[in-house]
């Protein structure tokens, strides 16, 4: 059987992290390393669009390629500086306070889909510029069979045309409840994906956190619960990690239909609670396949129930 | 078949509410009222213990009636006032500020359990003094099937050792994230059910208002989610409409197994789902056992998905 090919687009950065439980320097992080490291967890043929300066380590670049990650999209900026970000967290783990954004490479990043993979089955647009997702849209001549989305407030703020103007080019909006809110000016999340979908996207996915995603399509909704952890031990990447879980097995399966995408968003949701037990990409980087399938158990007996309906 | 008998024991009062939709007058409120009418959608024999001023409308305690409540146990202090509650609620129907709280007749609250319902099933004590609710089990000879116990921050503040006290002769205990990072000291609520469950309660039931439910057994969870509304209208009364759907289910189950006490924390949130619809008890008090077997529907197909396990 053909494996399907997903692009990602987005980030690939180095990140400090304070947390209640320790902090470190700079490591590995950015969107489409965590979307990328999610969906190596699935039988897909994945490729990174980004950039990086000279200072990024090799290593970091052949731990992806021994992911079955494709890096050749990822563009090494001769003299140039990594996109870097430092955040602390606060102690409930639910906030935290930018403490740096050095942007560095990224302020002139012109994303260059690599050649075998124009012609992708599956496109995963990281939080990034709407023009640099656009850019990225404009360079795929066949339409994949699903376009997703991530966005955050920041743009909401500062590229608010360009937002909308992407947003009617996907299929699937992935973001969180304070942002949805923002978007559609609707308190109600169900009101705000209603909104939501009128800019274009027929299926939005709200993230909450610690308490879980809804899936909006239609008039039908799912929810995918987080599922509740002793520790969480550091946020970073954790909506990033659901949306590479979400696309990668929907890439998987092929099968884009609403039913396949609750099994979608339970995998996203299955992923972003290994993410969050270490530091950056560290757990996501020696995930097996079993502890994956055991947490869906779990995540079964967390939600399942035998009420007869007649 | 023999129907159970469920005690219920709390408030009977007026609220008056703001909303951002609206205001009452002084309406028909009280932990009691929205257990006793949220049970009453269930087979069962129950009986509420109370106390009310001779202000107290006939017509709310014949209502009660209406719905096979048994009020013997109401006490009508002549000459007293009924508990009465202002509040306003914030933007977000999310917080809430308390503008008046007049005790009147439940500053000398003595209960009276009935001599037909000394002999319950199920118990289910409401928020109160934790002496009044420790009262109530002294005056019930034989150990109901099962005691559930509803309590908030204001007890832990003012009354923790009788808290700590009554804690130990029940099975379930309600409470709110809030309140139980509070009672355990612990930020995970997984942490927190663990340290709750060592006070005495074997079954913790954490409720996170529209972030659904967390029912916690030994190593075992189970989350009910909120119904994703379009519209809430007035929250007042959900956390006890929950107990009460709870309790209720399981008395005409008469199965206190962790396997039915999913399905009965999916009709606690089933039935909270319409309390928050209209003001106080108004959308409760004309519910259809139809409307509330539709809505169950819905909730299955918000959290049932297909992924094989093998």
């Amino acid at each position: 059987m053909n494996m399907s090919k997903l692009l990602i687009v987005g980030t690939v950065a180095f990140d400090a992290i304070e947390t209640p439980f320790g902090k470190t320097d700079k490591i590995l992080g950015g969107a489409a390393t965590f979307i990328g490291l999610a969906a190596a967890q699935f039988d897909v043929k994945s490729a990174i669009v980004s950039v990086v300066g000279d200072d990024f380590p090799t290593g970091y670049i052949e731990m992806l390629n021994s992911k079955n990650i494709d890096t050749s999209g990822i563009e090494i900026v001769k003299g140039g500086k990594t996109f870097f970000w430092k955040g602390k967290y606060h102690n409930d783990l639910n906030s935290r306070d930018t403490l740096i954004t050095d942007l560095n490479v990224l302020a002139d990043f012109k994303p260059k889909v690599p050649e075998n993979f124009k012609d992708c089955d599956f496109l995963m647009l990281g939080n990034l510029h709407p023009s640099v997702q656009m850019a990225v849209i404009q360079q795929v001549p066949k339409r994949p069979k699903l376009v997703v989305l991530d966005t955050m407030n920041f743009w909401m703020n500062n590229a608010w045309d360009e937002l909308i103007e992407v947003l009617k080019k996907i299929d699937v909006l992935t973001i969180n409840d304070e942002e949805a809110r923002q978007l559609s000016g609707e308190y109600s999340l169900v009101k705000a994906a209603q909104r939501i979908a009128k800019f274009g996207p027929k299926y939005v996915v709200i993230k909450k956190g610690e308490h879980g995603a809804l899936l909006f399509h239609k008039g039908n909704i799912f929810f995918a619960p987080a599922l509740p952890l002793e520790e969480v031990f550091d946020p970073t990447g954790a909506g990033d990690t659901f949306a590479g879980g979400f696309i990668g097995y929907l890439a998987k399966t092929k099968d884009i239909s609403f039913e396949n995408m609750k099994n979608a968003v339970i995998y996203g949701s299955n992923l972003a609670s290994f993410c969050v037990e270490k530091f950056g990409t560290r757990r996501m980087e020696d995930l097996k396949n079993e502890e994956i399938h055991k947490r869906l158990r779990r995540f079964k007996e967390l939600t399942q129930f035998e009420i007869e309906l007649n």
